[in-house]
Formats: structure tokens, C-alpha cells, sequence
């Protein structure tokens, strides 16, 4: 199987990869060929040299899709995104990458099963930014898309098109959702969701962290491992199960601030916790009050999809993941 | 003002044309410039002469878009589309005139908007093709859009294209969700949801007319009349009520086929409903059995917008507006 993965640098692409890396079977079948695409260089794992082809390149440029699809691969990884701040700030930069790249890759796939038989596997990976606030407490499956973000809107465009290419047979897609990814490795970035993870990374570190708001903030995550079980199973399910509905709500953990806070007592102790320094920012407030909180994410927790269910597990993924296992 | 029709020589296009012409105030302020544009030559009535251009022009060639617009229009109604059945055949044409165009006109407003102030009313006929099955017996207004045909697939992608323009404050848009027109004028056409209007119109014309599925079957109805006001009331409406949720299903009547036949007796008697030939057809029956047959429209209705409530009224408004007040 020729395995693509577009966005391949990422937090979750390169997770994806060093997971195959692992564990080659992971995907169902033995993997010939993985091509491995980013706007920025992506890392080949020592065990997949021999099969992979690493391309640095820009998804959004004329004829780059037609160009990567030509090749045929089985399944296609659709990571690649300008992210939401990005996004907002860049309207020509945002809709030409995660609209026009988007359908790009798509209609190069429609092309090439024109010449010949060819329906990949497609696994996108979306985002709860398709949804916009109000919102009930918890967000059936069934709840409309009203984004307000244009990465939101980009998104939900995208599922549009994934879903109406899937019907008419063009390839056979499926649409994750991502809950907000905790604990996000590395440094500190200017997400407004950052702190979610900065709060628990930095003490773990022995270093401090900021809260930006209450402790009382009720929000939706999973382990960035979790996010990669999302992928994998999404490139392995009987897409007939899954029927024309092809964008799902992944599961994940719906909690408190607090209780983010209580896991890490537990784990490191009141000493980690005092790590943390309560400097309330009215802007992100603002922002995190327009996120979903929670979830009902039946259909995807039928069809198999997991995430944690507790921060003491999202904790344990980090400290093993990310750690080695051990806390400083 | 200077109005802007695209689509002005469709069913509805043309009715909101003769509106305007029998009530120039309709809009709220006195027109100054009327702009028709169609790919068909589109009809101007003999009131409207003096300031109306008619343009037999395609909006999804490129430069189309933004030469219309360079006339800075206040107020566009955007009712141009490739229907149903003709976009499903043809995948390109469809993609090219529903989602391209729309986005071209849409982009259009912004590159004008970004040489001086430019924010017009754009007023977009969606459609309840932005639904797929299965329903719950009563969709509410929060219901997702799972399209299963390419223009519902179209319809939904330029309502988010829409909601994230008027939030960016490129123009100040609403999308209008029209249930099905009954009764059309005309001529019988193959539209599978023909027959809801042709049960009607033929037996009051004095014709034979078929009926494909069963008495009890449900649906979703509006008549040409109310669609136009549907469009003069966005035209007009305070969109800070609005907010940034810009797409509404428009109110219905939610009634069987059995309904309209009643409806039909009272009117025009037995030998009318006599007319009505039943010749069950399992294409169109298992077409119609995915199509919504009930909204709880309640944004819309709160908003000001109405429809009939009866198909007494809907027969009524048929005979006033198409027979002159008589029929055969």
C-alpha cells in the first residue's frame, strides 16, 4: 500500500509517521511506499527511510495536487492547514490553503479516476471550529455547522466537499473532528487554547505556566496519541458503516480547568500545581467562551473511535509519550 | 438604491421583478438603477423601462463577477443557479456555476470593497436540498446540512461562504432556505418534485395531470408569492437581529398530497380531482422518500418571514396570480 501524508511536519503528522514507524502494520496492510508532504521539511524515522520520499512543497500552488495524486497513492492523510489565527489574520492565505488546497487535492483525484480506476481512502482531519456558539451544553451529532472563524468555515466547506465526493464514488472519505489537542508537546506557543496544555507541560518541566482563565473553564480534549488512534482507525474502518455522513464528532474528555489542575496534584504534587500563576487575560476569556464544552459524540464512539476519559490518562500519555516515562 | 438581480429570468426572478414594478417602494427605498442579469435574456416590464440594463450574461466566466459588481450595487439578490437534477448530471457545470460563481460575485464585493467602502445587502436563494436524510419528523433550525446531492452540496458551501463574509463585514448577507414553490407555472417540467405543482395546475387548466406517488406522502411547500416575499423581506430586514447565524429556512406549509387534492375538490370540484391520474413511479417515489417533509422554522417566522398556511391559500394565490382571479 502507497500511503501519502499530507501535513507530515505537523504536531500530528509526525506523530502519525513515528507511530507507522512502530508499528508498520498499524494500517491494516503492509505499506510499499510513504510520501510524506509539508510546506516545511518533514522527518523521515530511521525505519521508514527505505520507503519513504519526503517533499517539501505547497499543496496550494497550481498543480502541485495533480502532481502528488499522479502517483496513485492508497490512502491519503489530509493534515496539511494554515491554523485558525493564521487563518483569520490572512483571508486570501487561509481560504487558498485550507479551501482551494482542500479541493485541489480532491479534484486531482477526480481526474486521475478518469483515467483509470481509482478511489483512495481520504482521512481529513477537521475541527470543532465548524461549530459556532450558542450552543446547547452538550452538542448532539446532529447539530448544525455555523462557524465563526474562517479556518472554521474552511473546514466545514471542506467536509461539505468530502462528503458529496465520497457519495458520488470519487474516493472514500472520512472527516475527523479533533477535540483540542492536550498535552500539546513542545514550546509554548500564542494559541489562545496554548495554556490548556501549558498549565499541565511547563510545572511537569519544573518550569511555570500562566492561566489565562478561570478555573472553572469547562472544555472538550485528547492526548495527541489519542488523536493519531483517530486517524489510524479512520484509515482501517468499513467506510458502508459509516454511511453518506462522512464528518464525525470524535469522542473525547469534556473537564474542568480544575480538574486538569487536580490531575497534575496527584501526579506531581502541590509543587507542580504552585507552578501555575493566575493572571486572568479578558481577550482569551472571551475567545475560550465561544468554544464547545462538550460533546455527544455517539456516532464516532459506535464506530469504534476512542479518546481518554479521564486527565489522570491524558497525563500518563504525556508523561509517557513525551517524557519517557519519567517527571522531573 | 441601485438593485442588482442575478437569476432574473428564473420563476422567481421574474415574479420579483413584477413586484417591484407594482410597487417601486417595495424595497423600502425608491430604486434608482435596476440591474437584471440572467444567462437567459431577462424580461423587463414596461414600468421599469427607463431604469433598468438587462445583461444575457454567464456569472461564472471569469471577470463576469467583477465587472457587475464595479457598478456597486446596494442590494443583490443572488437567485442565478444550475438546478437540481442538471447539477447532478453534470458535476463540472455545477461546481463551475453554483459554488465558482457565488464565490466569484462574493469576491468580487470584497475586491470593491477593498478600493473604497463598499458593504451591500446580498440576499441568496438557498434551498432545503442542504438537508439530507434521515430527518427527525420535525427538522429544527439548528439541524446539520448533510447534502446528498452536489447542489445541496453547492447550496451549503455558499451559505457558510456567506455567514463568513457578512461576519467579516465584506457585505451584509442572508440566505434564504426555500421550500419547495407550488404552484408553479408553466408547463409541466421533469423535476422529480414536479408533480406537487402539476396535480394542481393541469386539472385547473382543464388537463390530465399525473400523480407519481402516494396520497399520504408529505412535504414542504411554499407558493411563487410567498418566495418573493421571502426575498423583499431580507431585502429589508434589521440584520443586527440576524446575527451572525445568516442562513434561515424559511417558514412552509407542511402538508400530504392528500391535502392538496382536498384543497383542489373544494376549488374546482370532483371533475378537476378526477383529472389527476395515479401511475405510482418507484424512481420518483424513492427520490421523494429522502426529501424533508416538516421544519419547525422558527428563527424565520420570529424574523417576520411568512407562508401560507393552508393549501387553500397556496390554490388561491395561484388563481389570483396566474388565472386572474378565474378559473376554467
Amino acid at each position: 500500500m502507497h500511503v501519502m501524508i499530507l501535513g507530515a511536519a505537523g504536531m500530528i503528522g509526525r506523530k502519525l509517521v513515528e507511530r507507522i514507524a512502530r508499528a508498520p502494520d498499524v494500517l491494516g496492510t503492509t505499506i510499499s511506499k510513504l510520501t510524506l508532504v509539508d510546506a516545511f521539511q518533514p522527518p523521515v524515522p530511521e525505519a521508514l527511510r527505505s520507503l519513504s520520499t519526503a517533499l517539501t512543497i505547497d499543496l496550494a500552488k497550481v498543480g502541485v495536487a495533480d502532481k502528488l495524486v499522479e502517483a496513485r497513492p492508497d490512502l491519503i492523510f489530509h493534515l496539511a492547514a494554515i491554523v485558525s489565527g493564521e487563518a483569520e489574520a490572512d483571508f486570501d492565505k487561509g481560504y487558498a490553503v485550507n479551501l482551494d488546497g482542500t479541493r485541489a487535492l480532491f479534484d486531482a483525484i477526480r481526474h486521475e479516476g478518469l483515467k483509470s480506476a481509482y478511489v483512495p481512502r481520504v482521512v481529513f482531519a477537521s475541527s470543532i471550529a465548524v461549530f459556532g456558539t450558542p450552543f446547547p451544553e452538550v452538542i448532539p451529532d446532529e447539530f448544525f455547522s455555523t462557524p465563526l472563524t474562517s479556518y472554521g468555515t474552511q473546514k466545514a466547506i471542506a467536509e461539505l466537499l468530502l462528503a458529496d465526493y465520497s457519495r458520488r464514488g470519487i474516493f472514500d472519505g472520512i472527516g475527523i473532528r479533533l477535540p483540542t489537542i492536550c498535552v500539546r508537546p513542545g514550546a509554548p506557543n500564542k494559541a489562545a487554547s496554548g495554556f490548556f496544555s501549558n498549565i499541565l507541560r511547563e510545572p511537569l518541566a519544573g518550569k511555570p505556566a500562566v492561566l489565562p482563565v478561570s478555573d472553572s473553564v469547562r472544555h472538550w480534549f485528547a492526548s495527541p496519541r489519542a488523536a493519531v488512534g483517530f486517524f489510524v482507525h479512520a484509515a482501517r474502518i468499513d467506510t458502508a458503516e459509516v454511511g453518506p455522513r462522512r464528518n464525525l464528532t470524535m469522542p473525547g474528555l469534556s473537564a474542568l480547568v480544575s480538574e486538569e489542575i487536580e490531575a497534575l496534584r496527584r501526579v506531581a504534587g502541590d509543587k507542580a500545581v504552585a507552578l501555575i500563576k493566575r493572571e486572568s487575560d479578558p481577550v482569551i476569556e472571551r475567545i475560550v467562551a465561544g468554544w464547545p464544552t462538550q460533546f455527544d459524540a455517539r456516532r464516532a464512539s459506535a464506530l469504534g473511535f476512542k479518546a481518554e476519559t479521564s486527565f489522570d490518562e491524558i497525563l500518563q500519555v504525556h508523561i509517557e509519550d513525551e517524557l519517557g516515562g519519567r517527571i522531573a
